[in-house]
């Protein structure tokens, strides 16, 4: 079904980025290959409430291959990238197959990270995929379940202790889920414990909270999860996790349930394409977000290592990630008609965090908000931004829904009942 | 908690029978411990639609702590039995615990049973859990993308073959909803297969389809189905199930998508019980709905053998449960309070089953309807039925989204990428 002569793009990841090249082609004379490892596209930034029990996978998620039922010069392949060959320009998937390229855009995202240290992610799931958010729903309600029926004061103690490793979006937002969940939701469902007696811990290694926010806006962050009861701990380096709590130098927490909200690594990108990735695992792309020496690879969001301003890089968001994906796409369109366009500019929107069901914070530069108003804002735009009607008018009922009674409704153990 | 001399009322399994019984006994004076091995209410009928990306787990699924959070008479235990100790009346969990009695309602449903060919399951299996659900789903969706990047064209034919065994009510249900899928919701995401080429069979032991309704209904469940373009097979008997596809006797047909749909076993209660179970694994009780000698044991729902009438027993659908639950409670009060109440009748109000997006068939006796407005009556029902405010209205909107646009939302791939 491909035409001859057409140049053909691969687009690896159907995450914020890759969708975004792939759409913006649509109407290119090209054929576009789409690969994705899954067949959704996931809304990574509510992944923590499917987490949390609010919202379910589904919810989300949209199936890659209806968003571009309509888009016929492209096709959609689930697929695992196992290698590129640059010199025969072609994408080795896993299962052996070859697909050839005359442009490629990387958009393969980025995964949690130990630091060197793989071996605690048994016992401290990060939060990347749809699978580590039912994995850490079910441990968390199975710690509730657990503590019931436990009749040891200590053990009971350790299953009412959580610990969320990290302080950035990803970190607050989980640990005021927790709290709420512990403290609103589940209050009244136990005989024997006293689900709001429940402990949850955020740890972070630097000395604030979401360092990307203003100093003022990280001190609101801190203080209103200390008001409803998250003790967080700033310039504390945990030094080890295991199945009975975390380590933080000789200081030790017991607590069955940890979540790992530290730190991000590119996926393999770099060793893919055989360049120097830096310390996060990203590429390093110039300013037409290509690496060096190849003009018809783009690498973008996450996975990029792109200078933006006061020796920064583009941060690993999804607005960003758009931008990239969308600057790929408009560069593959301009070199087929023998054209160059201006080097990539990254125009930073800024950036939201929520605090719980009733707080968040904005820094729009010169706008700063905080408190319910920005909570308001931060749900609007989050729901705006969800592919698709369906899931819009979903997750906006299953919010009033929950916010109204304070039920969530998603407290699904799933799996196994047993804990790591 | 537990208030000395109250009656120790244990119910096992928050199905429709445990759930009605433990709601039943709400104002009573006794203690109910209500232990289930999951930590949420199942409404089985509508699971063939998690199964085939309609809904999601948690829209047919209630967490039973928040089922009884007001009932402060009741508590949940998380937990899986291990056996049932009649003489100290206790049951024991399978991690140890003992949960004493003095009064005991068994309503631990049943499950898919395999004949003695319990060597078929992996390749074929069957529809009771959300596990089950979320498995087929990822079978079924599967299938259709390993097609799309199939060259061999045998191959493919056999991916693309679903072949559903047994001709009840799940069974009709499944391919009529598999058939929809392919020929409706799939068929224009695909570039290189046809969905709506995929072959639906589905095969059956006996004479007709769904032998609990007239005859005339059973016909005309078998010619819709043929219309919507499913093969139905009756009178033919499966002899091996195996990856690479179905056996009746010496026909084979290749397929790589096998639902099992043919046969229930109850629970092992009668082994829990040390009585003989019936065929099935029913464990035979009396017109009180105790087994012989046991007047403070009710055995309930799926797994009770109770007469009715001709010679047959009470079916295993959800309002029988829900009688026989009620039976149950108001027995356990009435013998509290020294009396004894009128044996159990089971009040047969009627059959319903669904094929396909618009069409269903209802047999109230005098009352038979097929065709759409049986289907609109059903879907009222089920609705009707589901517990919980949220449920019912997360429910009716997904129904009504996939019915006018014929898109089916939860087509989510989890867990790994690789057929049986």
């Amino acid at each position: 079904m491909t035409m001859a002569n057409r140049p053909q793009v691969v687009v690896l990841g159907a995450g914020f980025g890759g969708l975004t090249a792939a759409r913006a082609l649509a109407s290119a004379p090209v054929d576009i290959t789409l690969i994705d490892r899954h067949n959704y596209h996931l809304f990574q930034p509510l992944l923590y409430q499917v987490a949390t029990a609010t919202l379910s996978p589904a919810d989300i998620a949209v199936p890659i291959r209806s968003t571009f039922r309509d888009q016929k010069n492209a096709k959609v392949l689930l697929g695992d990238v196992a290698g590129i060959d640059r010199t025969a320009r072609s994408v080795e998937l896993k299962d052996g197959r070859h697909v050839p390229y005359d442009y490629l855009v990387v958009a393969t995202g980025a995964r949690h990270a130990y630091f060197g240290h793989d071996e605690w992610e048994p016992f401290a799931p990060g939060l990347k995929y749809i699978e580590d958010a039912t994995e850490i729903r079910r441990r968390i309600l199975l710690a509730f379940e657990k503590a019931e029926t436990e009749d040891d004061e200590s053990a009971r103690r350790d299953l009412l202790t959580f610990v969320i490793v990290g302080g950035g979006p990803t970190g607050v937002e989980m640990a005021g889920s927790i709290v709420e969940l512990a403290r609103k939701t589940l209050v009244r469902d136990f005989r024997h414990i006293d689900p709001s007696s429940a402990r949850v811990l955020l740890i972070e290694a630097g000395p604030r909270l979401l360092p990307a926010f203003p100093e003022s806006l990280s001190e609101f962050a801190r203080a209103s999860l200390a008001r409803m009861g998250v003790e967080v701990r700033l310039g504390q380096a945990v030094t080890r996790c295991a199945a009975d709590g975390v380590d933080m130098g000789a200081d030790r927490i017991g607590a069955r349930t940890i979540i790992w909200a530290a730190g991000v690594e590119a996926s393999p990108a770099a060793k893919w394409l055989g360049v120097a990735g830096d310390r996060a695992g990203r590429v390093p792309v110039g300013e037409r977000l290509t690496p060096a020496g190849e003009p018809r690879i783009f690498v973008v969001g996450d996975t990029a290592a792109a200078a933006w301003t006061d020796g920064r890089f583009v941060p690993g968001i999804a607005p960003a990630a758009k931008q990239m994906g969308d600057y790929a796409a408009r560069a593959i369109l301009a070199d087929i008609r023998g054209k160059t366009i201006q080097p990539f500019r990254y125009r930073h929107q800024g950036n939201l965090a929520t605090i719980g069901r009733k707080s968040a914070i904005i820094d729009f530069g010169r706008l700063r908000m905080k408190g319910f108003l920005a909570w308001c804002l931060w749900g609007a735009a989050h729901i705006y931004f969800l592919i698709g009607f369906r899931n819009r008018f979903i997750v906006m009922t299953q919010w009033l829904w929950a916010y109204v009674t304070m039920r969530q409704g998603v407290r699904l153990i799933t799996g196994s009942t047993k804990l790591p």
